[in-house]
């Protein structure tokens, strides 16, 4: 028998009504014949009224606490499911991350999956009973502890997928599929029927908000076929969503699939830095204790010869701790200026096609100067490049590359 | 090392500023040497906004799902108190039921505690921890599933303090201890210092909402010193409370100690009943079968000989319950009319002292005749008699009983 699991988001559990339309969909698949695993996040607003409290009550609060106080959100809704399907004549039942056991790490806060065990789940298939999995949480088995996954529950699904061998894994979404670039600013934006995990990887990098990172990479590396579709549709009448796959199960490669930008980025820039070896690691390795990630760098050597002007981007969260850890080391760099700035945007384009098609960036550069954009900073890898300009051009050359590079519909 | 249990409710947990004044509280015990597990109910209001749900998601519930949503409550504030005496410099961490693990039996919404293993609470006393338990909620073993203890905490408290061996433990409430009666009536109610654990559990059980019957009977049977103290009070000036101890501790015996009463009652009576054997028998059999208790039961022969008129009463949620089941047994049992009302009231005086004092429950038959309150039915047992008399009434009674047995306060 075929078996699958389906995720639901806050915004799909976020009043009963809304549950009772979840299980339409999952009793939908039940009467299809599959064997069905559901994971759920906690009822929109709900995990935001908890943080709000650990907030509360300490600006440095423990993380296992938080965890213990923020993962009652998915036990909450795991229960309210499990009875909304019995209602509908579908045996379930619920499952906390420490029941499975789903074990992470002791990383509260932000633990990663170690292991699940997948047997009582499939043991209870055979007792054709829908299981309903309380997602975003787990336990560290050594401690007994109640753990958090870091935001959302797509990690969980995915992995519960791998771990129940399931052959497909449903992300239902507020949208019914993965977007050549975000509707809202490009009208004309495409939904992909299919898109490599590897591209899906760098858009949810590179800031497509419809998957989270983690998620991807985990279906990445067990190949969990997953799909992208919209729980607003008609439980009766669902449409397919987008599937996320291997490479090779895409027949017609574009050279760009999509177009994401993020503004969560900052950009710092320090000035007449003296131009000498090892210069980069007085920079970059306080930063690197510190837990902040760099992006972009870009180097211009000045007219003096002598010194330079080093550009990177942080995400914004980091920007002021960044500031302030490179002005405690302002001797050992010796910078002459730290200049930094908000208001900036990456914008990217992925595609597979890349790799084999040279020449792809250049003709972005080319476009988005004729459009007087002025580019502030450039990354490329191997199937995907990013650009840093200034954010009011966000719609303009997102709108650009997406109709140069084919994605525009008819 | 002495070692304390306090509790608090939903009222004393009700927001963050709440939460950090019943850390107050524990730091100035922990500060006084004691070794310190605080049991927390769910912020008052949460427990109902989670039944709601529940109630929403289906009207015949499965209740193992009800328990698995409604123990996140009390999760919740488990975490945040922990973090809040962190945030005072108090080492401290949360517990959960399954975690301990409180052992209980699988009757879902309302399981009895089996076993409580004290050890690793203990074991972070010796690392100087206070334990911070969330109350209510426990584990089925067997199945691993969540478990809820029926409404309130009181019962957690105290089956920890047996388990962990405390040589206290403390109820803090939203009142300052236990009264000869309710003081909203009675103005003159008296705080009494101490009450005997049977007499406690005959005002529980009777109407005094202070203390959840369960737990007296827990307190009783392990022999824990138990205070009830109030949460209100300023955490470095506190209250002694009113302590629940054996007999023996108590010098000064009253002959009547408290007059409880309950609105939650109601009167059936059947009308012409045939007077032959058994008949009791097919009335209040089905009545058990269907889990009714029956409360006070009266029999008053007919003029006819042949027949009898049979009262008693049931709490208020089974009141149409219990007419139903009879109506459908009405060929069996043989009456000629059912009667019911709610518009009853049942008003009790409790003390150990009556046990060697004779006469006491008629001086308030006389008393209540004088003010020309008419008494529906009456029982007594060897600490307490209940009279049941019309709700209108219940404000005179109570007064009256209270001032006749020398409780109004000077």
């Amino acid at each position: 028998m075929a078996r699958l699991v389906m995720k639901f988001g806050g915004t799909s559990v976020a009043n009963m009504n809304r549950i009772r339309n979840v299980a339409r969909h999952v009793k939908r698949e039940v009467d299809a014949g599959f064997e069905v695993a559901v994971v759920v996040s906690a009822m929109s607003g709900k995990t935001n009224e908890l943080v709000g409290w650990v907030e509360d009550a300490s600006k440095l609060y423990d993380r296992s606490e938080y965890d213990a106080v923020v993962a009652s959100g998915e036990q909450v809704t795991s229960g309210l499911l499990a009875i909304a399907l019995q209602e509908i004549g579908i045996a379930a039942r619920s499952w906390q991350g420490w029941q499975i056991p789903i074990e992470t790490s002791d990383a509260h806060g932000s633990a990663r999956i170690e292991a699940i065990n997948g047997e009582r789940i499939i043991e209870g298939f055979s007792r054709r009973e829908v299981a309903v999995v309380a997602g975003f949480q787990g336990v560290h088995t050594a401690s007994g502890r109640l753990t958090t996954l870091g935001r959302g529950s797509d990690t969980s699904a995915v992995a519960i997928a791998a771990a129940i061998h399931a052959d497909q894994c449903d992300i239902y979404t507020d949208v019914d599929g993965v977007y050549t670039t975000d509707p809202r600013i490009v009208p004309k934006a495409r939904r992909l029927d299919r898109v490599a995990f590897e591209e899906m990887l760098e858009m949810a990098s590179l800031g497509a908000k419809v998957l989270q990172v983690r998620s991807v990479e985990v279906a990445m590396v067990h190949k969990v076929k997953t799909f992208v579709r919209s729980s607003l549709d008609d439980p009766s009448d669902p449409k397919p969503g987008t599937l996320i796959c291997d490479e090779e199960d895409i027949l017609e490669q574009q050279v760009v699939t999509g177009i994401a930008f993020s503004k969560d980025e900052a950009q710092i820039t320090l000035r007449r830095v003296a131009d000498k070896p090892g210069v980069a690691a007085t920079i970059f390795g306080p930063l690197a204790d510190a837990n902040i990630n760099v992006d972009m760098i870009i180097q211009v050597v000045s007219n003096d010869q002598k010194t330079t002007d080093l550009t990177f981007t942080v995400v914004t969260a980091d920007f002021e701790r960044a500031k302030s850890i490179l002005e405690k080391h302002r001797n050992e760099i010796g910078f002459q200026d730290l200049q930094g700035a908000t208001d900036v945007v990456k914008i990217s384009a992925i595609g597979i096609g890349m790799r084999s098609h040279a020449g792809v960036a250049a003709r972005a550069f080319k476009a988005l100067a004729d459009k007087g954009v002025n580019i502030r900073a450039i990354t490329t890898s191997e199937i995907k490049f990013s650009v840093l300009i200034d954010k009011d051009y966000t719609e303009l050359a997102v709108r650009t590359l997406h109709s140069l590079y084919g994605l525009d519909k008819a």
